[in-house]
């Protein structure tokens, strides 16, 4: 198979661990005798400084272009502690999500066996955890209308759904829970918003056509205790835009280390994968930032084309470097292991 | 001094675990020689039977004559599972923080050494944990314009913020931050929201009247990661409605119970104590509720008036009955003590 990758190695600590990623698709190239052709552009910060514009024109073409996307990480602190900037790194990410029709965040969250001692969960707690969360995208409030009046003295943002959008993401979220536990959780706000109960009532229609998936409803707050009071009761969760990132960022927790974690961006035509982690700016440089997310994002990749065997071989290899302990100091404090170190390590064993 | 304290047991477990605090409160009386006049009066779901409104106009103008308010809790699921329910509970609190001004809820989030193992947080993660959650509660997205459209296939929410209504919270975060640790953090999402960017720039401004707190932001995703991940890093937490809301739920499992938590919503004229804890239907009259959280907000109101060695008296006799493992089964396997022998063992030790 011959797939044509967009790099998008973004701000931060993204080009040096998207590297490692790359390191470990060439290793497969390579041992399964696939095809691989990579071509970078510019996003984020870095894509400011250069171009002017946080998603240049050329970067949007070559993702369109390509099969799918392998994104770093964007964000950079001068923007944020800036509440007056007109152009931020983060309209980058968001424009790329809405242009490419992404509108499905699918996250795993797992235990990892040699990592419980990291997290700050207790081991009864977390050992066993195996859910997704399927995050909705491109609507909500990230992309209702925004304003701010002239004075400067009042804003608003518009949180807005419709049926369609979440009919499309409710399906995906069903197929998945058809093919793991057969449990759905909703999680929303419909004892408040409105837009809530509209995701209520249009996922419990929808769940009629899954009889076999048991369908339940968590109001957000709620979620957020029970995910780290009892994460084993989860298969599959849903939820919108802005819940799904603050949920899905609280389930990072369980696993030991957002060094780990991967996501996958799906939609009708195009696909993003990325680590869940930030730029992480004070690290930018030195060789300490986990490269295991974004490996991970790769072997996402595989998994979506349908190269099993593949994305496995990169999860075994990921594995042993976290059995052996070739890991950066994030899992294991005075570490010698650098990010380079442990791509190479990855790799070598793919 | 004597006090008016409007009584709303409201749904579920409310009444059986306001009754308690009432209990204690009367323990106050006797041993302080202080006057408390109690009236009680319907809210939530059992006003929505019996007066058809979760708020009827004798209990908004009992509050309203009332020092004070103490709440139980609210919430039906029979609402919950109906998208279309034209009225329901929740309205009546929220209706309530609206008319009495609440805007601000303040929830203190503590380890308690007793009960460290209790919370599925690690022991060295948790203990020494002392921060205070300052929430907005009176704007954002709870109060915006709500619409649905004929058809009811597209639902919106408005997510607003005035300059006004985010800088009277914030000078009372910046004063309880003086009196603590001397630090607070904003939880926003300024890198996506306009009414998070307008956050950030008056809670910066306000800040600098008040230059011995250090002021640092956080966007509400790392926020949800940064409370499991080292709670001892916060002091005050200042944040909107809805961030508020998911995040103190999730800061609620510090404690090891949720059963716990009180929390006071303070506005210019007004005030109303309650434990963070919902209606717990499956619970309801058995005998079985935590009641704690409502005497702990009992003692909050004291406070609130300078009643601190009443105050003070209420928290010792909790302590007394953790220590002694007198509580109720949430806190203790197999525990044979009721919510009614739980209230009295703390009232008696007033
Ligand atoms: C960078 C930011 C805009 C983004 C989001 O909020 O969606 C990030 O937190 C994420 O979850 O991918
Ligand atoms: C009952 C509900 C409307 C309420 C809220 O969301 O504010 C509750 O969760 C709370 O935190 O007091």
């Amino acid at each position: 198979m011959t797939l044509k990758i967009a790099l998008l190695p973004g701000d931060g600590v993204g080009p040096e661990v998207l590297a490692q990623a790359v390191k470990c698709l060439e290793a497969v190239e390579e041992t399964f005798n696939q095809r691989f052709i990579f071509k970078e552009a510019p996003v984020g910060a870095i894509a400011i400084d250069k171009k002017g514009t946080p998603l240049p024109d050329a970067t949007l073409k070559l993702c369109k272009e390509s099969d799918a996307v392998l994104f770093g990480a964007i964000g950079d602190p001068k923007y944020d502690n800036d509440p007056d900037a007109k152009v931020r790194p983060e309209q980058g990410l968001l424009q790329l999500r809405k242009e490419l029709g992404l509108f499905a965040n699918i996250r795993p969250v797992l235990s990892h066996p040699t990592l419980l001692d990291k997290s700050p969960l207790k081991k009864r707690v977390i050992s066993g955890t195996d859910f997704v969360i399927y995050r909705e995208l491109t609507g909500g409030i990230y992309f209702g209308e925004k304003k701010l009046n002239e004075e400067g003295t009042k804003a608003s943002d518009l949180y807005e759904y419709s049926e369609a959008e979440i009919s499309r993401i409710a399906h995906l979220a069903f197929k998945a829970a058809k093919g793991r536990k057969k449990k759905l959780t909703l999680v929303d706000k419909a004892n408040v918003l409105e837009s809530s109960r509209l995701w209520r009532k249009v996922v419990k229609r929808i769940g009629e056509s899954y009889p076999e998936v048991a369908l339940d409803f968590l109001f957000v707050d709620n979620a957020a205790m029970q995910i780290i009071l009892n994460p084993r009761q989860f298969d599959v969760i849903l939820t919108e835009n802005m819940f799904g990132d603050i949920i899905s960022d609280e389930g990072s927790v369980i696993g030991g280390s957002i060094g780990l974690l991967a996501s996958a961006s799906i939609g009708e035509e195009n696909a993003l994968f990325e680590p869940i982690h930030g730029s992480y700016p004070q690290a930018k440089g030195k060789d300490i930032a986990n490269p295991i997310a974004s490996i991970l994002s790769a072997a996402m990749l595989l998994e979506h084309f349908g190269l099993i065997e593949e994305a496995w071989a990169i999860k075994k290899a990921v594995d042993k470097s976290l059995k052996k302990g070739i890991v950066t100091p994030d899992l294991k404090e005075n570490s010698q292991y650098g990010t380079n170190q442990v791509g190479d390590f990855i790799a070598h064993n793919i």
